[in-house]
């Protein structure tokens, strides 16, 4: 009897020989909108065994020949953001401190201020890279300081100036964007400025954050906040593309919420194959 | 304790201090096929707290710095057309009387009958600017000749020849679009010609009526007669920002379905916010 | 090349062999909550090819092996229930003058008002047996005399006290309910009488009009107005025997609405399929 | 124009004025399962006006001839037990000063912690009566000693021995079960015993605690923890007539969760209806 | 970093040290309705991990305290029944030849007459205990042999007269039930008679097969060919525990299909560990 | 009495006065993922007219002045796929035998190979024109040769090399894309290159195999293995112009399924009605 592995297709390999260490973060505990993020990679699993080739066309690449390992899920605590943090930046050292290159799979985006804290304590030089179709910068929300909504305010306190880019950008408060003018590089409405950005920052170790709602919800209607106006899947081929130049140190993709919209998740276990080629 | 409001997110100033007056129109009586209009507003009251900010990027204005009333839901018999255009109508004569700008939620589509009688009576040279996917010029439907899909044909018989433009229009008989060609100006397909249809009407009192099926499905789906091919959600940004150099002296938005497909609800409520910030 | 029969399943004698003529009746304008009654007919067609037995275990008869007739679908003007009803009323006197017995597939309640019209005609002494959870007898809805929540105090208009008998009614204002303490002979919550009411109609001839809304919404959530508290479906095969044993003159099934919880459509079929045989 | 009012159904009077204060306690940070419940009370709010009548004829009572204030919706921080514990008691102690009576509409279950530590302020004898599929006794779910899992463990902390009456429960740990065996008064599996539990504590003030998934998931299957084997509607009814001869002195109706078989949305409108009626 | 496992929740021993072997059997190639039932055992590993206690308060157990092992699901070549039903069959005899019992988790219930054939060889006096809502006694399903709607007859080939003993069934043809009364011992409608089959049968060698669909679809609204008036959760229980009194050498878990009314997965998912419990 | 046609809209002529014959074919029994084709031709008949109008805008033509006969669904044997072919091969020789064009409503993509077959019988120097987001080129899936993962290997095999060309492909295993490479004419992503296509074999007679799911999910989410980066609605329509052109001699329209995101029924009519003028 052939027992099937459960892991993300292709990502098959131990943790001691991969480079990418891939695992998922199911928390959603302080979203505002629908949650559900919490069994994003649970889902990717099971799908991703139904509905895809490891196979990239447009990457050109197979899952099987990248030496990855799907490590399983974290142990989250809901409805508790801090303590959730500390385990997640506690599990991102370990993979850097291995000298690998961490991928997390959301759950909510407040959980990336945990891995942009230990990758920035890796790398002090660090540049974040940032999906999303939300500006995130709030300071709290109802009275939070720990949100999704203000995760990139909290990573700029650890970062400083200059250092995050910003893309995709359409919704937030006027507050957010002025004040994004002044800390961030923000390309507000579409990726357009992506490759003149990967010229920039092509030295730097990079962090991607990716939230799936950066897309058109025509495409990904399968999140919590969804917002008109987004990235083609097209725009997205390029957007891999160009990331895979790019000296990535570690990346997570974001956001995505298998219940809304279930019948996407083939659109999204494609999306997350060209993903993982791009950063690993 | 503090009672939440219950209005369109940032439509909260009164009935006198407003220039432009929301209200709903909760009717879906002649819809041809899958019905739901009614509970339009309903929704996107509920979901504007949710799921949007607002304040516009694109048009860089926010609904709480403008003067805009939602006053609720008007009383409308299931059931019988006639009645309630004679109630809508009303409705529109006060806020017109009020030398204030009306702004109807449907609802189907043939309630704006009701509103460009009104109009046309305020306003003698009314122009009509029709957003749809579907020509609605029948002479009936089944015999009857109060119907979502003859209102611009009803429109016409108030308004005459030449004062009624199409956009968007990709639906109908072969007769439908004969006679549009002798009687209104239409625009087939898509919004291109929108730019220079607004350069011709740029100094007339123009009422917008906002089908929401102009939108491709893939944007817009919650709609009980989708059509594919219809505008991208950044060409209705782009007419959200031509609109707004009109002289619109009131407008609907209508046919919105929120119980299909309802996890696009955030998207209506941005489209929402956008169309409101323009024909206000 | 075998064309497949669009009927419902083993209904497909002529209109002159037949005894039982079976009409769809697609219709529903005046629905106060969700509507899509106007689908059902087509869907049950649809299904009962997909999903059912022809033969009940229940009542041990199989539909292929009586003279019903699915005689298709009226065309019936939406938004007009003036019209509407004399359609439906003269389809029913071709019905009778031919000495046949309709069974009409509804669409929503009010309907039955023009059924029972010609009904009354051809029987003066006619019974109405009526399923339902709400009393319906409300003298208008928003001003509105012609509605699915009207429809039995118009009946009454035509039919006079103690013709009507109401079983499982769980849902009116207080008003409904004293009035139909006077008028009809109400059952309220339940079916528990249905035997003793038998026993004393046994002899007239009765219309039946079922509102599947009299089921449970665990057994039937495929209704626009359900309400909990309604029939299981032993109790419901226990009816069935017992109007089996009835004079039944006409009769209808209202109120089905494919398109809420569509995964029903199998049960709804095979309900049908009982109710087809116990008034045939 | 008439402004529709935004409150349940019936509950209209003003703070002032009511007996009863219904407020909204929109947060579901802790929910293990799927989450939800943070849109119960408005989608309560908007279906309440589409779906039901204010009557009940299962206990002869409308909601208009009650005194009940629908005061709104809590602002509850998304991620931050503890904080929303606190505010919940601020506005729980708010009521009972004012002499009144609340009724929370969850939200998870976790919030009943709060409301809980008000009421035995304010009645040191206070009993709760707590209607549940789950034993919500773990000591902590995750490490997290705040979560909807623990609710009714923390509740003993501060209450004691022998004042919990649990009932309906199926589902727990072993050691849940022998736990309560000890400090709760659990009644397995069913209603069965709610009134003979009803003749023991019918002098005391009693704070009902309403979990909705102690009802069958074919009955309220809009829940995120759906368990099978619950209460029927009926058996909900005898339980809504056995409370109303209670001393109750504030209540809460928790975990329903809208976007869950949203068609569901009526059925649970009437069980609230009677909930109110039967604490009132 | 811990790797969670994926196995039904409780059921993590190694085939060698488990006394129940449970597979996955993921096929639905002859399915007459809606297929979908070959995601079965993905899901309910999924989702029993989320949604349900490893302890049955009904059955006083806890999975975690029995022997099972999960042996992930088998290699079907869907479009390929004999093919499949050889694949099934060396699997089962392989656990057999191990002297374990198997428990199957369909996939669709044609699945059951490879099992069948493995455990007559192994149990010459073999009975089968069948929960179904239909006979599946036809003698082939527009001219296939190989079908659901078959699978008793050719059971019956191999097991002869009066082995068969079939509870619950509501669905046929009336040659079909004629023929059970010959060779199998039907019990039509409900599950009441099976104390007395217990009784008859409790020195025999018994395979359990288990079609969900012999449950209410209030119940168990995910499987394909539902039929109202089914068995309802406490006759489930009390099935349960009847069967944990046999000799049971072999069980399957049929028909259930996780995509149709998603939201039953915790039902499922809960009577799954019933079931285990019962035939371990 | 008028009995509705039961035929996709406009399609009503006898097979005799026919020069196009539309058949629906349901079988999905070696789908991989999720499965429902089969209920493709009838829904799309209970939808087209529903919603859609008979006349193109696009293609300036009414399917009532075409002539068209659509003659039913086959009945095809679940889980055979040898025999089923053999059915269809049978069908579409009949209709070849008497000088009419055939245009097969799917089902599964793998049913083409029958039609092909037949096809090149009648037309040796055939040319297959092939729309899909899959290169369907496997050897074979789980050792079956015949599956919708091979069909367009198995047609090649009768067909030869350079005879076949596929447009829009954007998944494959890599051996897949290199063994297309040297036996069919392959154009990867998107159909760009299908007007030179057109041009190079618009003297040849062409069989149009169309497997919805070259579309993008956006505007054809009704499908079972959806593939990001699909062409437009408007790509689409520019494609039925080029089809127009050429000399087509049958053609299919496959692998939509209808219970997938239902509310795109309407789309997926107008793409039919755009379709068969494309191909009449």
């Amino acid at each position: 009897m052939k027992k099937l592995d459960s892991v993300i297709m292709g990502c098959d390999k131990s943790f001691d020989k991969a480079d990418l260490i891939l695992f998922g973060a199911p928390f959603d505990s302080t979203t505002s909108n629908k949650a559900g993020t919490k069994y994003a990679s649970r889902y990717l699993r099971m799908e991703s065994h139904s509905s895809i080739e490891s196979y990239s066309p447009y990457l050109d690449e197979d899952l099987h020949n990248l030496n990855i390992c799907d490590s399983g899920d974290l142990e989250l605590p809901y409805g508790n953001a801090e303590k959730t943090l500390e385990i997640i930046e506690g599990a991102v050292n370990e993979i850097f401190d291995a000298n690998k290159k961490p991928l997390m799979i959301g759950g909510e985006h407040l959980l990336t201020l945990a891995a942009a804290k230990a990758a920035q304590k890796k790398y002090p030089d660090l540049i974040i890279l940032h999906f999303d179709a939300h500006a995130d910068c709030a300071n709290d929300i109802l009275g939070e300081k720990l949100s999704h909504g203000t995760v990139i305010k909290r990573i700029w306190e650890i970062i400083g100036d200059g250092k995050i880019y910003q893309l995709g950008i359409r919704s937030g408060t006027k507050e957010e964007f002025l004040w994004c003018e002044k800390h961030t590089n923000l390309y507000k409405f579409n990726l357009n400025m992506l490759k003149s950005v990967a010229d920039k920052i092509k030295d730097c170790p990079v962090y991607v954050t990716f939230d799936v709602d950066v897309m058109d919800p025509s495409i990904m209607p399968s999140t919590g906040t969804p917002e008109g106006g987004g990235a083609t899947y097209k725009e997205f081929i390029e957007a891999a593309k160009i990331i895979k130049g790019l000296n990535v140190i570690g990346a997570d993709f974001m956001e995505y919420c298998p219940q809304i919209a279930e019948n996407f998740s083939a659109v999204a276990c494609g999306m997350l194959r060209e993903f993982i080629i791009a950063v690993s």
